[in-house]
């Protein structure tokens, strides 16, 4: 594997030397796999995303999806690299050979799906959303819906979207507006007709597959034509965007129709479209309103939604860990290969000048770039783990200990990649200096591209609120407690290793910190006086479970070096580590002090001081 | 003024209130001038700034210089806005009446100059370079010089350049090899053939006035063709586009011609060339390469240069503060429109939702902002009123405390808002929610704009080594002896206001860490020791300065407060403050420590654990 779009040897150390992904082949599920097929799908997919994904990156970003005449076209370099995907069997990866799939562990499937955004976002995202949404109506469709909807998607045939937001509500999902009128039945399930308007759906339309699963969240009108109220009178429905003769009708469009096309700072290649549903500009079955089969129950649709949603957050975490990973891959490249200046304190003006490298700010900058970057693509990897004990593991308890935290750990998944692989990247911008700031140079559109990440699959303050609000408060600190005692069995590991005793320490103080103040909040008589403050508690918690992901790579670390010559891939994660320790840690503590003093600081702000 | 470009009362404030630039008018310097004087340049700033920038920044944005044929061609609106800058006499504001200029405070003109750079940076950067090239020659110049080339940039016919950058060289000036040989003399000076090539130089060609004055910098060679080594050996050539007439040549081209355009991540309507000299694409006075007149003397190109990099500094500072400053208004005048989401701890999903700016975090982020945006401007204009006061203080001995000042916190005004502006930029997107990712919104284009401003004139690697290694280390700390009176005075006029003596004892229990530390460092045999660390210290000292600034603001606002009618506009002051002094100060001591300890983690990092 090339080492411009990922470290092969990390992804080693990650998947085998700290996740021990062979181990899951004792489990029945993926007992047909071994170390072997897991390496030939990471190979594979490190040749296609070369091949087929990095080469059109920029082109994607320059020339983006057009739309006229009702037609959205992307490039043809596009629907080149999804076919390739699909040829490769890439769709059907994750999914149970029942479905046709090749039942890797999610773990390896996360890995692959990483490799394919690291090379180019904006096109790996296609599947991403395909495969999760194949993969809600496997769970949640009738076996008809899996047969017509899900299975042309893990063949790689058709895509698909999910559409949440609306043009009024997008944070705010129990008000969104789209109505959905009883339509009788017809072999695919219930039948609904919709109307609305779906807003920043990725995706939404294209030439690239000759049809597009669309998930769709909508509001069953009662008898007097009115919605139900919040979030809880919210349905789920298919609609395709051409109904099959199966679905009675002769491959006819669906009343669903592109109203325009956003047009971004990054992620170009991804259409991203407001779509209206039911405006008549198409009569399926003979008259307007979009169709659309309820999947499970009325009034279920958010429930149901939050699979495909969760799975999303977390490629949102990858896919932001991987553009800061590629940069910080082009940062050394870079910074080996630039020459600029003497080493620092040589008065020698004659003295020839050295690489950036040499200099200590460089070295901070390619330092703290590696201490989130790596750090981040651990976390996700992590919680792809959590996903795999969550379906095989062997006892129900171990099952329900890694749902409660994968809860606790998925907003920290997708928001800390957002946020601190951002920063990386914009370090990679730096590092290139003037060069950085050109369009020569991809660093600055992987800088553009991941400044999405932060917002879209619910934004960083969202997904605070879901940390503290559901996943602390709510579930009164269950998956907290749960994750207290990984915390506890790193201590004890680390204690094997006398220097790592001041990391070891500093960590157990933070835990201490952060368990302390999940009581308090936990005890308060109203929890919005804590939730003045998610965002700086999600702050300060991410940073913690970073700091516990690098003690566990230190450790890793630690008895590989002692056990082998000391290689230099241990040393880089034993010094990243300790920049992690002693630059970021301490930050924590700042963070946390907004929510143990419950700070009113912002919360008390009036409005029209502004 | 619309304040949709920077808040008039925020500008009276700063300037009146708090730097009383009014005082100034008591100086013979200053004394044609007035308050009215003063507030009618601002208001006529604001004026065209509204009318001339604004309405093709994002055009600019969207239709990039083109070159084609050996002609750089930019938005003719970028022209006309040029041609109403000059008419009103804009370019001259800044300088002494025996140079036809207006001579207002420089304090009053940096005021200007943000309130257009806030409009649209890309077509403000034109005169700000050219104002920049202008005062120098008319410092260093010979009359002829100034005469000839200072004149016409004064009167807006002309524009100016800086080109130090090569392609090979961009933070290590040493290692320039653009050569100057000696080619006699004439009415404008010691003339040379200079050969080269120089990069990134913004403004470097266009059609927007008729010549173009670079300041080149340049090795004369020795008497074996020789380039003199390191940054002692560099000169200062004044290098025009067109020799006019008077020059000898009947408006024949100069042998500078651009090689190629910088396609830039933001900042597209400034253009930014690579450019040869002496290649012999012309041959004025018959034969080939690019004809300079000395500045100054031979050598003293890099000492004299710094008088325009120091002002160039100070603007890109300016310039960062205001897209921070503009998307902070555009934030604020977005959250109290949208509509979304329910009052915090509300469980009523029938409520009527709110507008944004009521969230919590949504007034984090804007208080963020306002702590940024609103210290940063504050910074920048008590750096241009030191100028002032080096200009034209009363005494000797005031004047050289200025310059003392000046230098040390010339790479904090440079660097603090770009960080920090970009930052809040950062959030302005985040508040736009999707919207803000769209080019539809002009948040996305202050953040790619802004992304610059740590790069150029000096990366912040390099301003931290200035602060640390010269303006601490190399200054024996004088510039922070005389800078400790300021926050002495500060400390004690915040005593009258109980509120503000939590404030006031964090500001000094910081102040005593730097100044511990800086004398620590001035004691250290090796500074390279130090210098590892220089960034961490330029961050520490950044945040102090600006807390400073905040305790500042705040006993003005105190004042008034308790004088007049509790202000709406005085009560945000201190909720700014106080957001600074809770959230940002303590980062303090987090970056200090690198320092403290020596740490080693950067600069003993090898190269091949990357």
């Amino acid at each position: 594997m090339d080492n411009a779009i990922v470290s092969r040897r990390d992804l080693d150390f990650l998947l085998y030397e700290w996740l021990d992904v062979v181990s899951l082949c004792q489990r029945p599920a993926y007992a047909e796999h071994t170390r072997e097929t897991f390496d030939a799908v990471i190979e594979l997919s490190a040749k296609l995303a070369m091949l087929e994904f990095l080469p059109h990156y920029k082109k994607a970003d320059h020339v983006e999806p057009s739309f006229e005449n009702g037609v959205v076209t992307v490039l043809p370099e596009i629907k080149h690299a999804i076919e390739a995907y699909a040829d490769a069997g890439m769709f059907g990866a994750s999914f149970g050979t029942e479905l046709g799939g090749q039942q890797f562990p999610n773990t390896i499937h996360t890995a692959s799906l990483g490799i394919f955004m690291a090379a180019n976002i904006a096109t790996a995202s296609y599947p991403m959303l395909s495969v999760a949404n194949a993969r809600l109506i496997a769970k949640y469709g009738a076996p008809a819906q899996i047969e017509a909807f899900a299975q042309p998607q893990i063949e790689g045939r058709w895509l698909g979207t999910m559409c949440l937001s609306e043009p009024q509500a997008g944070s705010g999902l129990g008000d969104i507006v789209t109505r959905a009128v009883d339509d009788g039945e017809d072999s695919r399930g219930k039948r609904f007709r919709i109307t609305g308007n779906k807003m920043w759906i990725s995706g939404g339309d294209h030439d690239i597959t000759e049809n597009i699963v669309h998930l769709v969240l909508a509001k069953v009108v009662d008898g007097n034509g009115k919605l139900p109220p919040g979030a809880k009178g919210i349905s789920l429905f298919i609609v395709p965007k051409i109904l099959s003769e199966a679905d009675g009708g002769a491959n006819e469009r669906n009343d669903i129709v592109v109203a325009g096309l956003n047009h971004k700072m990054g992620y170009r290649g991804t259409t991203n479209c407001l779509l209206n549903l039911g405006e008549g500009a198409f009569a399926p079955k003979g008259s307007p309103g979009a169709i659309g089969y309820l999947v499970g129950e009325i009034g279920q649709g958010l429930p149901i939604m939050f699979q495909m949603m969760n799975e999303a957050r977390i490629s949102v975490g990858l896919g932001a860990a991987m553009l800061g990973y590629r940069g910080h891959l082009l940062s050394v490249a870079y910074a080996r290969q630039r020459v600029q200046g003497r080493r620092l304190g040589s008065g020698d003006v004659t003295a020839k000048p050295v690489a950036i490298i040499e200099h200590p700010d460089v070295r901070r900058m390619l330092l703290a770039q590696k201490s989130y970057v790596e750090g981040a693509l651990a976390l996700v990897l992590y919680t792809a783990r959590l996903v795999d004990e969550e379906r095989a593991a062997p006892t129900a308890a171990e099952r329900a200990n890694a749902a409660d935290v994968l809860g606790l750990l998925t907003p920290v998944a997708k928001t800390w990649p957002s946020e601190w692989g951002l920063t990386a990247n914009d370090l990679a911008i730096q590092i290139h200096g003037g060069y950085g700031y050109t369009r020569d140079f991809d660093v600055e559109q992987l800088y553009r591209d991941n400044r999405l990440n932060a917002i879209h699959e619910g934004t960083t303050g969202i997904q605070a609120l879901d940390l503290l609000g559901r996943k602390i408060i709510k579930d009164r600190g269950r998956g907290l407690a749960q994750f207290e005692h990984r915390v506890a069995r790193t201590l004890t590991a680390a204690g094997s290793y006398p220097k790592l005793a001041r990391h070891a320490a500093d960590l157990a103080s933070s835990w201490n910190d952060i368990d302390a103040i999940a009581k308090q909040v936990c005890g308060l008589d109203d929890g919005a006086e804590a939730l003045q403050n998610a965002t700086p508690f999600l702050s300060a918690f991410g940073h913690f479970v970073v700091a516990w992901i690098w003690l566990e790579q230190a450790i890793i670390a630690s008895a590989a070096k002692s056990a082998s010559t000391g290689s230099k891939f241990y040393e880089g994660k034993l010094r990243a580590c300790r920049y992690f320790y002693e630059c970021e840690l301490p930050k924590v503590s700042i963070w946390l002090a907004f929510v143990r003093t419950l700070s009113d600081v912002s919360g008390r702000a009036e409005s029209d001081i502004f």
